[in-house]
């Protein structure tokens, strides 16, 4: 407790202590990293999933902070005996739920520098770098994805890198709903009619609430096993013609480019095809299943992106980048900066004035942002595109490996075919185990399979999560994580395998 | 190029390079560390304000992303040459500018964390020590601050950190919208109004017409230099009634703690008298004062805090964190709950539908978020509160003496006075310099202040920026970068009284 001494309100200088000295920090950061070597090299021992009970740090840390200075060292031994145990491992080889959130080393060092430079680069001025980066880098991988030539900043549109999908959607669906509004006058934003399937992810319901569209006015496009969960043109429009009709106005369509159950994909160009009869704004949603459209097999997945006036897709998820981003490229930025644009006196400067620059400011919600562009320039660099691609081959690949497994085993069912890394399966409600006849049927399956997927994660030993598909229990399998390898899959299927096997045997 | 012969598609493994490998991600984790260090050695042999062209990036880079991998020392080369002389240095010890962003080792080591845990704790379960040890750096801080029991968790209110003031206040905006339309009516959205003084930050207006207010419907109560530019409640009252009596409904009032232009306190106490005369949510934005109000001699600038709804300020700013971070804390997490809670199938889970645990998707706009209390659990438990308090002293400290300066030269004039680490001064409109009787008049005043700041921030020695308060132009100077010494200080106004003599000379 040797700060009390250093209590001399207003008389400059604390003796004992700085917030930043260069040769102390460099210490303290090298002992970092090699706490976080020793975490990755352990991290297979780890449950995946946190095991601890609501309320757990509660009991583990005092009330208040404490008054006087902790060394270093007692705090790591905090993080590792109170912190880590409190984790569910995203990292962890054996990590299968949701969507992966992997990174990399050159994802980890972009952020180093981008926390070590901590620049708010809101104006151009305040950070050229930081701005013109970005701009540079949303043009290299909007070319990656072979984006239209209008969503780049070189032909007219441009990129900005937000925080997280809900962000960039609430960004578009603002820009739209103002566009809309100035035609149709301030007192009809009651009109407004929000579209997307029934898998979409509840980011565009809420980001669409947040812009004060109704609840009720939101559209979930019924969609079927049959069209493998995606949305059809002929049932957005019943739902448009329906509420034309009641004299709503259609807004903003927002498909689906790998769904967050099924990794199920709208189309594009016939979506679009309706959408643009009606004057919609039509956002892409490829948070997920975006990066993998870098890879030309893949990159089918995007026809019909040309038709749209925004995409974005997460480099967080699947694209070896540490959180947060999204990458978020509109066709028409002025529609996105009449928003979202603001012009205090206090920021304006010469380079903004001459309206020479980016200041992205206007193209998000926050003020404030981080270097975000020099992680993504670092993991390009560092990989280049042809190994990126294989990366995702790689996972796509063990993903089909997965699948196969659970295609030759009769007591479980692949229910949505598999489009990317993700594998969406259950306990057959017809064939069971070898030995047995029994059927399960439906509701059974449903069950079964939510009782084997809460005994695999009790287990520790992998994770997976689940969703429901057309009234279906599935379990989700999302190969993703970086560390991912051969040996991990097979595990996760042995595991699944097992905890079945002794699940089935007690119902014999 | 050598990325080349790792093209096999779908074949496994490309041989040369992984994403993540232990010992590598030592070896250029450690490379990146001392890059960092020769950064902060050298930062004062950077002009503050990087000095480069609108497009300079541009003509260094390629177009495209590189197919095959780059060297890390390549790329830090690149770092060095192309991107640190587009930097305006926030970490430099001579910048004055905007408010501070100001870090530490503490906070970078936090963040150094955050990103290899890279865990989105969007549910408790997603990583319970990322929501209770932010449940937990919430409650120490809002004891810290002295504010209400009913602001922490251990009170029944809650805090959460977003990433920016914007956010915070959206999100309030919108639980206060959705509680007033569930009792006048969806339909009345359009008579909404909110207030705040004509000196509060372009976030406010901003978040407001996100969340759907009309922009004619947004109140800036005017201030005056009698009052020292805060918003009095006779003109917050005059000012609802007016809309009351035009049939609008008031919903939202934002007071300020340390507004950016001249650091002005609104008076919670009074302003809460007279909102919640009429129902209205009123939220406190301390994004920049908040910090020193750990300090029991600044406390008195949040007396009446206890009648607000919420309130909020940015540890990126000036409590030694690195961006982003905004603490909110609020009374009724309920209300924040029902307008921005989601509940997907595929996030379902047994400690989410026992509701005996946070999840704080439902406490922001975002659905993914990163693991921010480490950081600040990191600076208060490294330094303590007390040198955390000093720190802040420290600060305030240097601005009273940058001020003391001000004041004895009778070439300048400190328009407002002065409440925590940002001074606000001119030149004077009327005496100049000894050896000269001529009156510049406000209008030259003003010239000449923003003459002088162009010529400083030319220089490249210092980094200052400006406002307009009550029509008059001044140069703002906020001490609170975390390696500003007296000696920058001295400099600083060397720097300004040369300049200052450069220009009064040539205009005898």
């Amino acid at each position: 407790m040797g700060s009390l001494n250093t209590q001399e309100p207003e008389t400059g200088f604390p003796t004992s202590i700085k917030p930043f000295e260069p040769e102390e920090f460099r210490r303290h950061a090298h002992l970092v990293i090699d706490f976080i070597v020793d975490y990755y090299k352990n991290i297979e021992n780890y449950p995946v999933r946190s095991q601890v009970e609501p309320g757990y740090l509660w009991k583990r840390v005092p009330d208040s902070a404490p008054n006087g200075p902790e060394p270093m060292e007692d705090i790591l031994r905090d993080v590792r005996n109170d912190i880590v145990p409190g984790l569910t491992h995203w990292q962890s080889p054996n990590f299968f739920g949701y969507f992966p959130s992997n990174m990399s080393t050159a994802g980890f060092l972009g952020e180093m520098l981008c926390t070590a430079f901590n620049t708010p680069g809101f104006n151009w001025i305040t950070s050229p770098a930081s701005t013109e980066l970005e701009n540079i880098v949303m043009d290299w991988i909007g070319k990656m994805l072979q984006l239209p030539h209008e969503f780049l900043f070189s032909g007219g549109g441009g990129g900005v890198i937000q925080g997280t999908t809900c962000e960039a959607i609430l960004c578009t669906v603002v820009a739209a709903r103002d566009r809309m509004l100035q035609k149709i006058g301030l007192e009809n934003i009651t009109k407004l009619v929000v579209y997307a399937s029934d898998q979409t992810h509840s980011a565009f319901q809420k980001a669409s609430q947040i812009a004060g569209i109704r609840r009720e006015n939101f559209r979930a496009v019924g969609t079927t096993a049959r069209n493998a969960f995606s949305m059809t043109p002929d049932g957005l429009r019943a739902a448009i013609e329906a509420d034309v009709k009641a004299g709503l106005v259609p807004l903003f369509l927002s498909p689906t480019v790998g769904t967050t159950s099924s990794t199920a994909v709208d189309p594009l160009g016939p979506l679009c095809d309706v959408a643009k009869e009606y004057g919609m704004w039509v956002h892409v949603d490829a948070a997920y299943a975006g990066s993998a459209c870098i890879c030309p097999e893949f990159r089918h997945f995007l026809d019909g992106v040309e038709k749209t006036d925004s995409f974005s897709f997460n480099p967080h998820k699947w694209f070896f980048t540490t959180m947060d981003s999204c990458c978020l490229w509109v066709k028409d930025p002025g529609s996105l900066n009449d928003a979202l644009s603001t012009n205090p006196e206090y920021l304006k400067n010469k380079a903004s004035e001459l309206k020479c620059v980016v200041d992205y400011k206007d193209w998000q919600i926050c003020l404030n942002r981080r270097f975000r562009s020099l992680k993504l320039w670092l993991v390009l660099r560092t990989y280049g595109v042809a190994n990126m691609q294989n990366f995702l081959r790689r996972h796509v690949g063990m993903a089909k490996e997965f699948e196969c497994f659970v295609r030759k085993d009769t007591r479980f069912e692949v229910v949505v075919p598999r489009n990317f890394s993700t594998i969406v399966f259950r306990v057959s409600p017809v064939g069971t185990y070898p030995d047995s006849t029994r059927v399960f049927g439906d509701q059974g399956a449903n069950e079964l399979t939510a009782k084997l997927l809460e005994s695999v994660n009790e287990s520790g030993k992998v994770f997976m999560t689940h969703a429901v598909v057309g009234g279906v229990y599935v379990i989700r399998v999302a190969v993703g994580a970086t560390l991912t390898e051969d040996r991990h899959v097979n595990l996760a299927w042995d595991v699944v395998q097992e905890h079945a096997s002794q699940m089935l045997l007690t119902l014999t």
